[in-house]
């Protein structure tokens, strides 16, 4: 990772010079529409609440590696070449580290790969044969440690000292919080052309989104998100699972204080860490995020069965957590309808990710899985 | 449907004209790509044949009812609004019938709806329950018929008799063809587009698709693709499955004569019917499709999941059929080898729906299904 003194500022402009450094290696990913799901929307809630939306869909689920971790990746590669002296000091031979086995592994690696940089991955041994095969796909070095993340970070270590890589970390980091950003600005001028194509009648004379939101992890795409908000009047909502206290965001923005520690499993295996510093900062400390909602595993499930449905898309369980907060719960359903009135919103929802394996799908499809409830 | 006569010449300027019809009430659906799918394809034979492909899928399954279809059933409503006398003599309060179980039934009452006319679907009293409640849920009256041809047939004469409604078949009719024709100039377009934006370099200097497969069940599509493509240099191949003779076109393509009557259990069900005449006129007569290419329902299988895996899109078996050509079938993949060259082909693959239950979907992922040669 490119030394922090050497980022950008934390700002839109700086979001937009990140998408500019990274337009040739990522796709402008669709955003998609539905009737019925908008319609779904608007009468979906148990509750009183009556809010009316407007839906649209980002999807970086359509992204390279398959979620949009591939942005921050790229990012960070490009702004490490910019570092005074890393290229000139033999960094690219020296390549990347990471610990993770997840959607940034695999994004760092093709990132690594598409420059010609080594790329080192620490992954824990217990890791699913899939993902490991995956990252490995991506022309990375896998090594092993323990599971905890004293042991992960041991390794690590270790792997610094022998190769000289650079860690490049999955989200608390400026450049990757830029990285991931840029999809907030490309998802902002796509709805505002889309509306410009259909015409005022539809679209209400609006000429763009009312309000974005996404799911929040470690926060990077988030706050991202936000940065690329600023200015705009677009509202932007972070989204959570509260399965065993993965909402750490959502307690951190009500009590003040960033929680620094989640041991949830939920089934949005991807929102399982805690909000990092940087994003943070953004995001509660600049009130660049205006609140926070979360659900329930059995809701994501119901939510992201919707998705295969009635958008035809294949998601991972994370990238469902915010259409679930849009259909059930109630909190957020009440403030739109307070906050939108009979006009409505048009919302912009972040599809993250689409990587989550046709073992699991099948699970879930057929056999009802944990979200069910109609067996 | 309006009557033939009143039906514009069946031109690549009819389908351009068609799509100005009906472009304010489908979806101009997303062209997506991915590398990993490409490189898959330029290696999977099991041959020798080693074609080089650049793999481009238009998505129809995001289309508004999840498929093609609403194209057609779009075009055939503003097509009869046209006829002389067809309004003015009450045809929209007598309204329009049709006789499937399948998206076209959706298709139908959606536009039917869109224009405040009534449908009648007719639909074998064992059909699905959620086809039947969706067909309803799209406002047509759903009437009920034994299974075999005859029987259909002999309840929509006595709806025509009862009611006044119009049929629209589901392909076996100029405006049809036209009206799935439309995603065929889309493609060639969005294409054309996305390359401009690439640059050069990746494009190797070209300007468009090479060719375009698409599946061929009665063949209203594939023919009116064939259309789009008249004078551009593209070439049309179709796809089809092999199981219990489904490959009906591409033996009447070979004897010179229309094979009539298909009775296959195919997993592709929406290619479980023989090709219509007005579609053979163009994708025989005129030869305005190169040829026929036909997959094992296991490699269907296999092709659809690598859709979901690598491209993140729900699409119904129907729709992996082309993908399977061009990743199984070594005929195609030979000729390819030969026609292309080093240079490879820049192929547009076409997605028609992605109507699959999720228990459909469920048995094929979690217990193998028809496809699955790993257990």
């Amino acid at each position: 990772m490119a030394d922090q003194s050497t980022s950008p500022p934390l700002t839109r402009a700086s979001v937009a010079e990140a998408r500019e450094l990274i337009r040739p290696f990522v796709h402008r990913t669709p955003v998609i529409t539905s009737s019925s799901l908008s319609a779904l929307a608007s009468t979906s809630g148990q509750g009183k609440a009556r809010p009316k939306f407007r839906l649209w869909f980002k999807c970086e689920n359509f992204q390279k590696v398959g979620a949009f971790k591939a942005r921050g990746a790229f990012h960070a590669i490009e702004r490490l070449k910019k570092e005074p002296g890393w290229l000139a000091g033999g960094g690219a031979e020296r390549g990347v580290v990471t610990h993770s086995s997840g959607n940034h592994a695999q994004a760092l690696s093709l990132a690594a790969r598409a420059n010609g940089i080594p790329a080192y991955i620490v992954m824990p041994t217990i890791s699913a044969p899939p993902k490991i095969a995956a990252t490995k796909g991506y022309g990375a070095t896998v090594i092993f440690s323990g599971s905890t993340s004293v042991e992960r970070e041991a390794v690590t270590t270790k792997v610094i000292e022998d190769t000289g890589a650079r860690l490049v970390p999955p989200y608390d980091h400026p450049d990757i919080v830029l990285g991931q950003g840029t999809l907030g600005l490309e998802f902002q001028e796509q709805v505002e052309a889309m509306m410009a194509e259909e015409g005022g009648e539809k679209t209400r004379g609006k000429k763009g989104l009312d309000a974005i939101i996404a799911p929040c992890g470690g926060g990077g795409m988030l706050s991202g998100v936000a940065l690329s908000c600023e200015g705009t009047g677009i509202r932007v909502f972070g989204s959570e699972p509260s399965y065993q206290g993965a909402d750490d965001a959502k307690r951190g923005y009500k009590s003040g204080v960033r929680v620094e520690a989640v041991s949830s499993l939920t089934v949005a295996d991807g929102l399982r860490t805690p909000v990092g510093r940087i994003p943070w900062s953004i995001i509660y400390e600049r009130r660049l995020v205006s609140g926070f909602y979360s659900v329930s595993d059995a809701d994501i499930v119901r939510a992201m069965k919707l998705a295969y449905e009635r958008l035809k898309v294949v998601i991972e369980p994370s990238s469902a957590v915010p259409l679930a907060v849009a259909l059930y719960n109630e909190d957020f359903r009440a403030m739109v309808e307070q906050e939108a009135g009979e006009e409505g919103w048009d919302l912009g929802i972040v599809f993250s990710g689409g990587n989550v394996s046709l073992d699991a799908l099948g699970k879930l499809f057929a056999d009802g899985g944990v979200g069910d409830e109609s067996k």
